[in-house]
């Protein structure tokens, strides 16, 4: 089960990402990425992004599943924010298709939307892309835990 | 899309795991895991395990969602070997639904099988425990890639 | 959200499923089945079971995934039974690989399990096999409602 | 697995539902809908779409979750129709999220897109509403048959 307390985002001070949030707190997701996020300056969507690195790849040189499925179990909660209003959530059920292969250099993208809110379960989908090609459809349900 | 190369296994030397194989080769994996893997002596199934680390965890504590997919995805070739046959593989789907909290310093172990293989499509299936108890239920679609 | 309520079960008491269980009030499940469970009287396992006939075929001359996936669903709370404990539940996801065409005539029957239970939220597998060949691989997660 | 063949649709020509397109030739699915579709006249998006009646309502008197997954797998094929260009598919995985109980005689809708086509492999994903509420989210997996 994968919790996230939201509240603890910092800011990303240079380079690449320079004003996107992300969490340091998270050992794995600190590991693995960081990954960031922000919402879009046009239309105030929030955006998860990261740029792939030699350490995200497998054995035959593309992106592994699991950093993708990672990248995505993190975008469930940027895209859940508002929802979540603060509360910690767990992931119930995570499922991804992957599209295409990523590549080593690439800038990772993720945009998605709660498709059903307002109460304890969550139901968040999103789309990554890698240099705006497919990467990863993917959807996720999140259950809040009040504390 | 997750790719991995099996003929490149090595053998765990020292440790908890000594005896069982892992890839090497394999940059977000390793650095994830290692994850191993290894025959059961009792009934020839294949078992995949690792041991929960600090840098597993989530910042709240537990493990992180997608270090849990990470090692499914492993794990879906792991169970695949055989079918495979040496060939590669690309995962297409995986899909997992989160059974339980898993607390630093637990032992993860999973098993499964292939649910219809004979092709070059293979869909797999797998549980996964830590310390025993239910941790993820997880189904994956592999595509077999001729070279 | 698919709904089931347990009690109302009734006992087939001719045919190839003579001694089965069925539910009678459920419209869609009636039209698309009826679908039939008993308790294996080897090992005590819940099994599922239909006859495919020519209206559960589509335009190909195979069986629908939908017919599939709604013989799943029924599978699910069938699986679940004792964890619903004559509760009601609400399935809110549900997902099926098709391992392999069902050919019209052949029996189709499904075995599962719940992979974690004792809460509100039941999780479950199940595999189902026509004439004894693989036929869907399914995952739900099933929410108890209290009333 | 879920077969379908694109070029036999057939126009409707009275009722709610004129002037869209649906299949007669595929037993379940017309004996569970029939379901129709269209290009919606604004944006050329395909929509699908069916009116709930009795007979797709469980034993609760909400819609079946095998109702709306059989909807699901229809919709599907009708996102893909330009990707498959008259060739046939089949349905590799379908995974539904029940985001809220469907009512009797509610218009369900879909829409969706292919987030990965160009191959023999199609990714699509689409969401369902009941009278404009979220009613189901879905992806799925087709795979062409070339003949």
């Amino acid at each position: 089960m994968s919790e996230a307390l939201f509240p603890n985002a910092e800011l990303s001070e240079e380079g690449e990402f320079a004003g996107w949030s992300y969490w340091s707190g998270d050992a794995f997701e600190a590991h693995s990425g960081p990954f960031f996020m922000r919402r879009d300056p046009d239309n105030g969507e929030y955006v998860c992004a990261f740029r792939a690195e030699d350490r995200h790849m497998n054995g035959a040189g593309f992106m592994h599943g699991g950093c993708l499925l990672t990248f995505a179990d993190f975008a469930l909660f940027a895209f859940a924010m508002e929802e979540l209003g603060g509360e910690m959530g767990v992931t119930m059920n995570l499922s991804g298709d992957f599209l295409g292969a990523v590549q080593n250099g690439s800038l990772v993208e993720a945009r998605g939307e709660v498709t059903r809110g307002g109460g304890k379960t969550l139901f968040v989908r999103g789309l990554a892309t890698a240099d705006g090609e497919p990467a990863l459809s993917f959807t996720g349900i999140v259950r809040k835990i009040s504390q």
